[in-house]
C-alpha cells in the first residue's frame, strides 16, 4: 500500500440496516480527512440517505484505493474475495461482535481508522484459495475462497469416500461428512470446529482437514502453499456431495469429479493499526488465559 | 430367551443378492436342524429359487422365534427396529466385512449358529432409542432407533442453533453441524466420528456427541438411560435442518420443534455364541494393541 | 440425610490461612442455629484464635453430621475421601474461583447453607473408587479416590505400555503416557483435559481415558460402575510408572503390577440447595452458550 | 549432495546386536561397490567381529560423505543430530518395524540402497529446532532436536503453568501437562498423540501444542519457522518441570526460566530412493485406506 489514498469505498452487512448509522459516521469522519468517498450499491440501498456516490460491487474495486467493511466476517470474506483481483487493502468494522477479520470495534472506529490513515499501520497478506472442478478432464467451475474449499456430503446421515492427493501423489482414501481444504485465515473457521490447528494468518501453508473421519487416524495435515491438493470424488453420483468456497458458493459433484486447491495468484491485504497483537483477537474469541 | 425355538426368519441385506447363496446355505444347515424356516418378502425377491414361505416384513415377527440377518450392520439396524416390538432375538452374519452387530463371519456360519442353537449362548439386550418430535406441542412425529437420533444442518455451511435440555434441565446452548443422541450401539457408529466415547453395549446410557460444534469446549455427554434429552431448534427455519434416526428416517425441522429421545419400552435382544469377547470386534475393527 | 443435625464439622484449604475469617463468619451463623460444632484439627491451626473444639481428622467423622468445606476442589476430594467410612454427607463453599464440588459462593454462604439447614436439598451421590495395586497375586496397596485413578509414565518422554480387561476380558494392550479411570465426578477433571466424555454425575458409570495414545483410535471407553477395571503393566520396571489416586496417593509401579479399580462401597455424599441446575457450574466453567 | 561419495559411515542401533548380521552384509555390498567404510564406535563395539575401521561419534562425520542407519527412528534421531554439524546426508534402514525416518526395509537394503549410489535419489531437508534455556537473562543450556522440543510437568498429577510468546508477541497463559514445540519430522510422533497436526516433512513450520490442556480451545498453533516461540515458567519451583529435546537431552525448570525454540541454521539431509511416495508410510503406519 505504497500509493497515496485518494478514495475510500464502504461496505456494509449485506441485507442489515444497523449499519446505515455507523456508515454515516464514517463517511463523515472521513470527508473530515478530505478524502473522496464510494459506497457499494447493494449496501446504499440499505441507506435511507445517500452518503456517498455509489458504484456496483464488481466495478467499485477499480475506483477505490482502500475499503471499509461494516459487518461481521462473512462480510468481509464477501468483499475480500470479490476486490482481489483490484488488491484494494481492506479494513474490518465489526458491529459488537469481535471477528477475526473485523476486529475494530465500531465505537473506536475513527480513532483506529485515524491512526491506519495516519500510515501508522502493518500490511498483512492474506492467501486466497484457487478452486477448480473438473470433470471429465474440463474445468467446468472455478472460484476463490479466503476462508477454505469444502467438499461435504449432501446427503443426511450417508458418509461420502473421496481421495486425496498433494502435488499429484496419492496420500489416501477416505470415508467421512468430507473434507475442508483451508487457508490460514479459514483455520479459526469452520475447520477449527473439525478439530483441525490454528495457522499463523501469514504462514504459507494450506491444512486439509477431514470432517468426522471413519477413520479415526484420518488427522489433519498441513502442506506447502504452493501445494496442490486434489480430492477426487468416489463415491456414487447418487451419494450427493457438495463442494462449497466460503460456505457461499456451491457446486453438486458427481463420481470421479476432480477439486483442485492451490493458491490464488494474488492475496487479500488486510490493513490494521500498528502494533496490534494478533493473539489478541484470538485469546478473547476462544477464552485463553491472559498473562498470569 | 428360555421358550424353545421352533421358526426361524431370515433376512438378507437390501437389494443385494449375493446373499442368495448363503441364505441357501443356512436354510439348508437349519433344516437339518428340522427347524421351520420362514423368509422376509423383501430378502425372498431376491433369492431365484424359493428357499422356505415367506411374509411380508411386518407381519413376519408374529410367527419366528429367532431372526438370522446376512449382511452388514446397516441391515441389522433395519430388521431390529423392525423386530422389537415382538421381542425377537436376532443373529447377525456378515459377508466378509466384519461388523459390530454382524460378527459372525458367513464362513463359519453353521458352526457359530449351531453352538447358539445347542443352547450355548449369551443374550445381550441392547437398548432402542425412541425419539418424538413436538411441534407446537404436539408429537408430529416418533420413531425408534438402535443406533442414534441425529439433528443436523440440512444445508451446506450454514449452522444451526439449538438447545439441550436434560430431564427438563436446561444444559446449554450451542450452534454446529448438530448433535447426535446415541445409544451405545451407535457409539462406534457415527458418534465416534464425531468425538464420541465408546459405550460398553449394555450399559444403561445414553451419550449426547455435539458436531463440529463452533464452541470448542461442548464436550459429549453421557447421562442415565433413564433420563429424557431434549433438543430444542433455536435456529430460523429457513436454516434448514433435520432429524433422523437411524439414519434412515428422516423428517425436516422448523424453528421451535422439540425433538425429545428416551430409552424404548423394549430393548433390541442379541444373540452370540457363549464366551465371545466383545473387545476381539473392537480390537479388529479400530486396529487396537493385540496383547504384548 | 434422614437423622437430624446436631453437629457440624468445619474444613478449611490445607494450609492456606486466608480462609479463617469464612470460618468464623461460618461458625458464628451455625452457633446462631444452635448447632454444635467441631473443627477439624488441621484446620484449626490455621486460625489464629479458637472458633470450636477441634478433633483429628481420622476421628472427626465419627462426632459430626454434616462437614461444610471451604476451599476448592482439591480441599473436598481429600476431606470427601477421608470421611467416606462416616458416610457424611458434605457441603462445598468456594473462595472465589468457582468449582465443581464447591459450587457454593463464600458471599452467598449464610442464605445457601440456611437452606440446606432448612431441609430444603438435594443429596447428591457421587461413586468412589476403590483401588487396589497387587503384585504377584498379594494386594500392596490399596485407596480410594473421588476423582480418578491414574496409570502414569514416571518418565520424561518414555511412553509406557499396559494391557486394559474389563471383568476379566481383555480390552487391548497400548502404549502411552497413560491412563485415568475416572468417576463421573472426575470426568470434568484430568480426563476432561485428555479427551474424556463428561459423566452425569450420578450416572453409575466409570470412563476409562486414554493419555496421548499411541494408537489414534485408543478411544475413552465408558463402562458399568458395577464392573471391575485392571490395568495390568507390560513395560519394564526401569521405564518408571506410577499410580496415583486423585492425584495426591502415590505408589511406584513395576512390570507385571496389576492396578484393579472398582466402585468403593460406600459412595460419597453431597447436599445442595434444593432447585440447582447442574449445568450451571459447567456452563460457568467451560464457557458454555446461555439460552439465546 | 552434489559431491562425489566416497566414504560412508554405518551406524547400528544402540546396545542392540541383532543389527550385527545387517552390518557385515551391508558392508560387504558397499565394499563390492569399491566404497570406502567407515563404522561408529559405539556401533562397532556391538559387532564380534571387525567389519571397518572405527571412528568415535563426535569426529565420525567429518571423514564420512553419507551415513547409512540401522534401526529405529529413535536410533536415526541420535544420529542424525550429532551429524547435523558437518551436513552428511543420511539413510534409514529398519529392522523389520517400518519407522518414518527409517523407511528402507533391511531386506531390500542393497536394492533401494543401490539406486541412491546410482544417483537415483531424492534429498529431503529437514528442519532442526534449535532450542534455549534462558535463567536470569543468562543462556544455561542449548540443544538441538530432529523432532520436538517439549516442555513438560516433573511431578505426578500437578499441572505447571506457562506462557507462549511469538517471536516476542504474548500468546497465551495456560496450565496443563505440557507443550509440545515439534517440526515437521517430531509431527508425526509425539505431537500427534497429543492432538497435533501432521505437518508435511519440508514445510518450513514450527507447531506448537499443548498437552492436555486445562482449557480445552487450547489448540495446537502452526506457525513460520523463521518464528521465535518462547515458553516462560509460570509455576513455582516446587513444581518440577522439565524441558526435553527430542526426549533423549532433559534439564530441569524454575520458575521464571524462558525456552526459545527457533529454526537450527542447517537442515537434517535424508537420502531416499527416487519416485517414493512419502505417504505410503503414513497409510502403512496409520492405517489409511488405500485406493478404492
Amino acid at each position: 500500500m505504497k500509493k497515496i489514498i485518494n478514495t475510500v469505498g464502504l461496505f456494509g452487512k449485506f441485507q442489515d440496516n444497523s449499519v446505515a448509522e455507523q456508515l454515516a459516521r464514517l463517511a463523515e469522519f472521513l470527508r473530515g480527512r478530505e478524502l473522496n468517498i464510494l459506497i457499494d450499491e447493494n449496501t446504499a440501498s440499505l441507506v435511507q440517505q445517500s452518503i456517498a456516490p455509489s458504484r456496483p460491487f464488481p466495478v467499485i474495486g477499480k475506483e477505490i484505493d482502500l475499503a471499509i467493511v461494516i459487518g461481521g466476517d462473512g462480510t468481509m470474506l464477501n468483499i475480500a474475495r470479490g476486490l482481489a483481483p483490484h488488491q484494494v487493502p481492506l479494513i474490518g468494522v465489526n458491529l459488537g461482535r469481535l471477528g477475526f477479520l473485523t476486529d475494530i470495534p465500531a465505537e473506536r472506529m475513527e480513532t483506529e481508522i485515524g491512526k491506519i490513515l495516519n500510515g501508522d499501520y502493518e500490511i498483512e497478506n492474506r492467501l486466497l484459495l484457487q478452486a477448480e472442478l473438473k470433470r471429465n478432464g474440463d474445468t467446468i467451475h472455478a472460484a476463490v475462497a479466503l476462508n477454505d474449499v469444502i467438499v461435504i456430503k449432501g446427503e443426511i446421515a450417508r458418509l461420502i469416500e473421496y481421495e486425496t492427493y498433494l502435488d499429484g501423489e496419492f496420500v489416501n482414501s477416505a470415508r467421512g461428512d468430507g473434507i475442508i481444504v483451508t487457508s490460514p485465515t479459514g483455520s479459526t473457521a469452520y475447520a477449527m470446529s473439525a478439530g483441525g490447528p490454528i495457522l499463523h494468518p501469514t504462514l504459507p501453508a494450506i491444512a486439509v482437514v477431514p470432517i468426522c473421519p471413519h477413520t479415526l487416524s484420518n488427522r489433519p495435515i498441513v502442506v506447502s502453499s504452493e501445494s496442490v491438493i486434489e480430492v477426487v470424488m468416489t463415491s456414487p453420483t447418487e451419494q450427493r456431495a457438495n463442494v462449497t468456497c466460503d460456505g457461499q458458493l456451491n457446486h453438486a459433484l458427481k463420481k470421479g469429479d476432480r477439486i483442485s486447491v492451490r493458491r490464488a495468484e494474488l492475496p487479500v491485504q488486510l490493513l490494521h493499526p500498528a502494533g496490534r497483537n494478533h493473539y489478541d483477537v484470538m485469546r478473547a474469541k476462544l477464552h485463553w488465559g491472559e498473562k498470569f
